[in-house]
């Protein structure tokens, strides 16, 4: 058998986790509060069903939907997520300052592979998306995190790190972060944007939940105070739309989208054409805004029960409140090892994601962690599922 | 701006023909034989409407498809490949030897993620694939290209290579090759397994046309003579079932497929779980084989019309009879440069592809060849088409 690239190497400690996260979502008797998936009864079944039956049915769009595509994406999806995602954000965009990609995580794929070199190194927040750090990994960079608050990245932590270690890039997920829940202020946002342009880093905003707010004030994106082109918006389609369609899209500058157009190419061609078909008319139906008013009320009913249940059931434990998305993060008591404890409340039939998993080098790894997601568990799941998590928590207390 | 990485300058000469192949395709007024796509006809539109309402229908089928997915693919459609495409060739495959991608070419890059570090060197077939060497020359391979005649590789030319580069991988399109059409003959590909076995190279086997057979007997594919796990099989089901729903899948020896799971989930998490469920209710409908049936006529009489043209309008040309697939490859007398003549062919709304792009190091670039598409032209098109062409072909003379 011949010899796997070296890179292979960086990857295999993450792995095991994102495989556990896949296979505990898919025991029918485990309750889960590992994936980070949208509530199941918020997938607009029926409305894709009935535009599936009227699209794939006109002779010309049907075989459209069935043929070859662009690498950048259709017209009528990318002007969709223009008129429906960035003008209500603030962000002026045109046609060519975006590519459709097939999910969220490939943009970050795409990114990495425009930028970074082996040795790189990425500033991330702590803790930070677990399968974000595998793919900056993947291209052998070094990630490194930086201190935060409830506010965010805290910019002096950024600032000196920057001095330290000239980073390539800084990925950010500023709105109900992955895995803490907490969301960038507007200060921190406006000071990203202006680090990025200062020192010419690639700012990677990351912002898969931000449509997903249940309470609060909607902030701009960090890209609002880019003056450079040097952040890069990238999101996905998954929570507002469908996961299994695998939709998402990179907007930034034209010069590049036009590389992101090549590295897409000798990626996978172009995103698959009968999903976009179906998303574009999603949105240009009108149907995407009320879906998103339903799907926000059904996910903060979760959210509302979940933090009933850690205020109640874990009175030791500090937990973030987050505004929206699908995560809180709970900090319980020191000697609790989130990491060891796995084993138990896999045989109690609850996960839960061990907060060990979302730290890399830089920041102190916190063993006494946890991300509970809980935007695909019913509410009177979510009570059951968290009175066996706090029976196994309280058992080590 | 911060700068790209150095990768994105080996890239950039084949990036204009991507882009032009893609522009061709869209300009009604041109007749198209440089893409490779198949027959708008052979859609299977109707199929997959009566599918997506049926299955999108059935409250569980519907949300499953909308979900999150596993990253090797769901088990049905791993199943339906396995019985409806592997069996039949006679390669024995169990569900954890498959992994579904988004497409034929998401395989070229999974795999050169898992194998390829930069200056390791891929030994590729004389002309060969555009696309995929831009994706060996993505992840810094150098590419250097084997004699081949009309029975494919010429083995003695790989060995002197194997040689004297030492190559990590082979990457051969065995079957009605692009841009050639020639298929590679049942000695060579034993050799070529057993060379692969013997020196510990990587056979990357990119078969996307074998099913698209119009006359001749099938052959087994290179993988069926592997022996020690050194050939991979890579495959598209863009041609047998629809492009747009960007579908393909790697068969390889269990080590292999859970490596790649690794990189499929931090290149996209997992291919799009709506065009899987609908492709694999096709197969297990039973309405592939009556399906590939009629596709095969469809393009028969494409492939007959246009050997029947270029017999008699091209009559100083040598070209290649397909037994099958999308392509010819035609060459010209020496003076005719067919990448200079390109834009005479544009203003005549004809298009080719011109045959010095899929020449690299190691064999003479030859800039008198052409790759002539018949499959997305309907007859009576091509004989138009070809009319235009060696018009323009005949003023050169």
């Amino acid at each position: 058998m011949a010899g796997f690239a070296k890179r292979m190497a960086y990857m295999q400690s993450t792995a095991d986790v994102v495989r556990y996260l896949f296979e505990s979502m898919t025991d029918p008797e485990t309750i889960s509060f590992g994936g980070g998936a949208p509530a199941r009864e918020a997938l607009p079944v029926e409305l894709i069903h009935d535009i599936a039956n009227e699209v794939l049915n006109r002779e010309q769009r049907g075989s459209q939907a069935l043929q070859y595509g662009n690498p950048i994406g259709i017209p009528d999806l990318r002007q969709a997520v223009i008129d429906h995602l960035l003008q209500p954000k603030g962000l002026q965009a045109r046609l060519e300052n975006l590519i459709i990609v097939a999910g969220g995580m490939e943009s970050m794929n795409l990114v990495s592979q425009l930028y970074l070199e082996p040795g790189d190194v990425v500033l991330v927040e702590s803790p930070t998306f677990i399968q974000s750090i595998q793919v900056f990994k993947m291209f052998e960079a070094r990630c490194i995190a930086c201190e935060t608050d409830e506010h965010g990245l805290v910019i002096e932590d950024v600032t000196a790190k920057i001095k330290q270690y000239s980073p390539k890039m800084i990925y950010v997920i500023p709105t109900f972060q992955n895995p803490s829940g907490r969301t960038t202020s507007l200060e921190r946002r406006r000071a990203l944007a202006e680090l990025g342009s200062q020192h010419d880093i690639v700012i990677l905003e990351d912002d898969p939940y931000c449509e997903m707010r249940y309470s609060g004030e909607a902030l701009p994106p960090i890209k609002y105070f880019d003056e450079t082109g040097n952040t890069i918006f990238v999101n996905s389609l998954s929570k507002i739309f469908s996961p299994g369609a695998r939709l998402g899209y990179t907007f930034a500058d034209r010069n590049i989208i036009d590389k992101l157009y090549e590295v897409k190419t000798a990626t996978n061609s172009h995103t698959n054409v009968i999903t976009q078909v179906l998303c574009a008319e999603f949105f240009n139906r009108g149907l995407y805004e009320p879906h998103l008013k339903r799907i926000r009320d059904i996910h903060r009913e979760r959210r509302d029960t979940m933090m009933n249940c850690i205020k109640f059931m874990l009175p030791d434990a500090n937990h973030v409140y987050p505004d929206g998305g699908l995560f809180t993060w709970v900090e319980l008591p020191e000697q609790v090892d989130t990491t060891a404890m796995l084993e138990e409340a896999k045989a109690q039939k609850v996960a839960y994601m061990p907060g060990r998993e979302f730290f890399v080098e830089g920041q102190p790894i916190r063993n006494n962690c946890m991300r509970v997601s809980f935007g695909s568990v019913p509410p009177e799941k979510i009570q059951v599922g968290m009175e066996r998590l706090s029976k196994v928590i309280r058992s080590k207390l």
